[in-house]
């Protein structure tokens, strides 16, 4: 491949609703470009990365023992109707009358399709178990589409199903995606964790999904440094505190004039932030005023609290119902003394607390050497109501870790919903009808583009892992017009790479050196390697890796076992 | 790959609504199942055919310079206004409206979006020629979808543009796509052919059609054997005829009480149906009679009837105006003693006859040895309107062949109508902006994988070109459970084809060799192998290529070679 012949097309500019990184760096190197909200082409750059992420995908997929096939994208309304997703799906289901008013969808996912298959296919346990994948153009009319192809409405995605006898095989199948999916991620060069995750709207009994590793990641995951443990800081478990300590300080007031928040508190005392309490006032189910207390270097965690018995739908408390039952303002908030009956939840670990400081519900004062049982009564409830943060004890004895994330695929445990509903069976070894049961296994192949961006790149742009960039190496030809030994050496090292099985491409645009690095740089090519007059005469070629600080001079022996070769 | 593995599953039923032998086999072999109508699901097996058809026309597309991206499927309804094209384009767009109400549709073929990338990317004379292609699924919403994948709504379509500075360079690549579509032809082993073709409603100044040459195909293709030349029937020019011949014979009234036919009229008197004039009746514009003569032997071609002046949107007579105009019924008209006044319109071939047949107007009666110009006036208009038949003289000096074929690619010049009529303009040489002329260029891979069957079958089932098939070769093995030895030689035959880099799988499903044979020739795997103990023992493999009579028993030197290897 030659560049003069490919159409390479980078820019300066970064479009306005360009918010992250990967969507930045993508359209300044061309790799897409946008038709209309939500919707990209894929350049030529582009979609050699896309093609490349597919492959592995697919040979991974074919090793675990999955049979490709292609459904179409366009669906009809009586399907969707037999799993009652017509409906439920909500608006993110493009939904489409044909010339004759009949209904389709566009599919965002396909086990209906897949199920309707598989109840034409599959008629005895012998042809069982079966794991059936596409490698198909999905849609979701998000509300809001943005970050480029991160949340494309059109977009890649490899999906799975597999169709199973017994849930014991479903199980094994299941690790086995898992499996596969590890291999994929792997090969990809991405850093990436397995967590547990809710199955959220498609339903089922189990289910884990895997991140890429990212900072701008929308979500933030807890892992254990003691064993794979790993789940979504929504749904993360805090591990039990220790045993509370005795009381060993007298209750006192403190002078607290401007300080309304733990932090401050604790910096005017000289205290460890863990010895303060947070004060929470929320209204909970029939108007009921609770005081939620976490430690002071906690957050409470939205979705746990609500799971509190009582507290389902809750709200943030207002000032005046604050001053109603506290008598106080906001920053000097606290569980003794209130004005009226209050209800108490306080956090596990604030439960096991000894000698802790508090507001004192009175304007410029916090109690400090407050204890359970001896000031003010044991809370009413109490629970884990905390997020989860770096350094705590995980239940396996490690420590917890806390990483961003960016969702690139998920494994369910379906079990019968789909072929229950669209009433798929088998005959099984004594010849009666048994509902299989199902596992689906999605990867967001577009996605996983803009995610390894994200994860990998520097002001220069992009640093692709090898195996994702769209080459695996570059020569660059220093005047090929003006010197023809020079552009003879690039064409014939070119050819060596090629046979040698390097993915390699001839920069042979004739720019200018700087701007010609600047691209190579851009578009993330791992290894780069100059062709020049002066390197030909000392029988040297100048090498640098995308993510080395120097270039060095190598002869071609050194070069192409820096190549892996 | 082991059949075992793969989910191949072939039925004995035929569909009440497949009329056409590709789809019939296609849905027996298991290659496609119906999701609803006109949207099909491609199974593991048709799979694999339809990549081998997408792969062999993405190298010939690479092969001639062309550039793979892919656009959205999805595309907002402005880009098709500015083209005009939202309205134009009728029924067949599929048109959606998503959840904000506003309107999108399903792209049918991708000239705006393609255009609208352009005029993003391409700024500089520099940039050009270029050709981008993708292999991308369309939507067309037929009124009629029907003959499976033949004519399907959702359909994978591989749909080229190229960017011209000079419609001079135009020509030159549209020269260089019908050299890329011949080889992409030739090597899926297909028998085609290139016709002349009126570029239909896409609009544009040039356009040939590739068509695969089947009985069943819907147009009939008129070509030469004394060039390239090749044209749709409906389209074929007929060749002038010889010089009209001396009168030698006498004008005289011939008995003809049943004979209503050219054919009946020719057999009673023992001459040739070429000796004999068909006289066809119709009412042109402003009312007025026409009679239409064309060869006994020749049909009228009512495109091209339509194209003589007077004659716009004609209609066949009906038997009053016939008896009113000619004073006859049906079955005996001619040019001669008409009642009222009636012009006449005569093919070439016709005007050149001496000593011909007609009806007398009369019932019961023809006339024989008619002359023109001695037994009445000469023609009022000479025309073309017949179809060419096998056997003409080609305008090149050739015959004139004709076979029936189905369309599976097309090539047109546009040139600048989609770039005017979106503003896509470069800088040419001189700094002038300058709008590119474009070509596009299409095949449909989805329907090459039917119109290959319509080409390749017999009784018992496809029958392959070998680069189309879903493999190559299949390794036949007789109970593999009960025989040890024949399952590992099996394997080991397996592993060794593979190794030589033939396409092939083992069939390990233990079925009995009658139902084992009779799927591998339903699904047209074009090399069988069986292994058996027998065999063994002789040192020999029973070889039996899908199109022979007879299978043979070969020792593996001579099996490698009958695969080519």
């Amino acid at each position: 491949m030659r560049l003069s012949k490919f159409h390479l097309h980078t820019t300066k500019e970064t479009p306005a609703d360009a918010e992250l990184v990967s969507h930045q760096l993508m359209m300044r190197a061309g790799m897409i470009r946008k038709l209309a909200a939500g919707l990209y082409t894929w350049s030529p750059l582009g979609l050699r990365v896309l093609r490349k992420v597919e492959n592995v995908v697919r040979e991974e997929m074919n090793r675990a023992g999955a049979v490709e096939l292609l459904l179409p994208t366009i669906q009809p309304r009586e399907l969707w109707e037999e799993s009652g997703r017509w409906e439920k799906f909500g608006a993110q289901l493009l939904k489409i009358k044909d010339r004759k008013q009949a209904d389709y969808c566009y599919s965002p996912t396909a086990e209906e399709a897949i199920t309707d298959y598989a109840r034409q296919e599959l008629g005895s346990y012998k042809q069982l178990p079966v794991n059936f994948y596409q490698i198909q153009t999905k849609f979701r009319d998000e509300i809001r589409p943005r970050f480029g192809v991160m949340r494309a409405r059109e977009f890649l995605m490899k999906d799975a199903y597999s169709f199973h006898l017994t849930d014991a095989d479903l199980v094994r199948e299941y690790e086995n995606m898992k499996a596969a999916y590890t291999r994929v991620f792997t090969r990809l060069g991405l850093e990436f964790r397995a967590v547990q995750a809710d199955s959220g709207a498609i339903g089922g009994d189990a289910s884990q999904e895997f991140h890429v590793i990212a900072d701008s990641g929308e979500d933030a995951l807890a892992f254990s440094t003691g064993s794979d443990y790993a789940a979504n800081v929504e749904a993360a478990v805090a591990a039990e505190p220790a045993p509370r300590a005795a009381a060993s300080e007298a209750l006192r007031k403190i002078d607290t004039p401007t300080q309304k928040t733990c932090e401050d508190v604790a910096a005017l005392m000289g205290i460890a932030l863990q010895r303060t309490v947070k004060s929470v006032a929320v209204v909970g189910e029939d108007g009921v005023f609770v005081l939620a207390l976490v430690r002071g270097d906690h957050a409470v965690n939205e979705i746990k609290l609500g799971k509190v018995a009582g507290l389902a739908g809750y709200r943030l408390a207002n000032e005046g119902e604050i001053a109603e039952h506290l008598g106080s303002e906001p920053g000097f908030l606290g569980p003794l003394n209130p004005r009226k009956p209050i209800r108490i939840v306080a956090d596990r670990e604030v439960a096991a607390m000894a000698d802790f400081v508090v507001g004192a519900n009175e304007a410029g004062f916090h109690l400090a050497g407050v204890n359970w049982g001896r000031d003010l009564a044991e809370p009413d409830t109490v629970a884990d109501i905390r997020n989860v943060v770096a350094g705590d004890r995980a239940a396996d004895g490690g420590e917890i870790r806390i990483a961003r994330g960016i969702e690139v695929g998920h494994v369910f445990q379906l079990g019968r919903k789909y072929a229950e509903s669209l009433k798929a069976s088998v005959l099984d070894e004594n010849g009666k009808a048994a509902t299989p049961s199902m596992g689906c296994y999605g990867i967001g192949v577009s996605r996983i583009v803009a995610a390894a961006i994200e994860q990998n790149h520097d002001a220069a742009g992009i640093v692709w892992p090898a195996p994702m960039a769209p080459w695996e190496a570059v020569v660059c030809v220093i005047n090929p017009k003006n010197d023809a030994n020079v552009a003879a050496a690039s064409e014939s090292l070119l050819a060596e790479l090629l046979d040698a099985g390097v993915d390699a491409v001839l920069d042979d645009r004739g720019l200018r050196p700087g701007a010609m690095f600047a691209d190579m740089e851009l578009i993330g090519i791992p290894h780069r390697i100059v062709v020049s007059e002066r390197g030909l005469a000392a029988g040297t070629f100048e090498y640098r890796a995308r993510n080395a600080a120097e270039a060095e001079n190598l002869d071609k022996a050194a070069l192409l076992s820096r190549l892996g070769r």
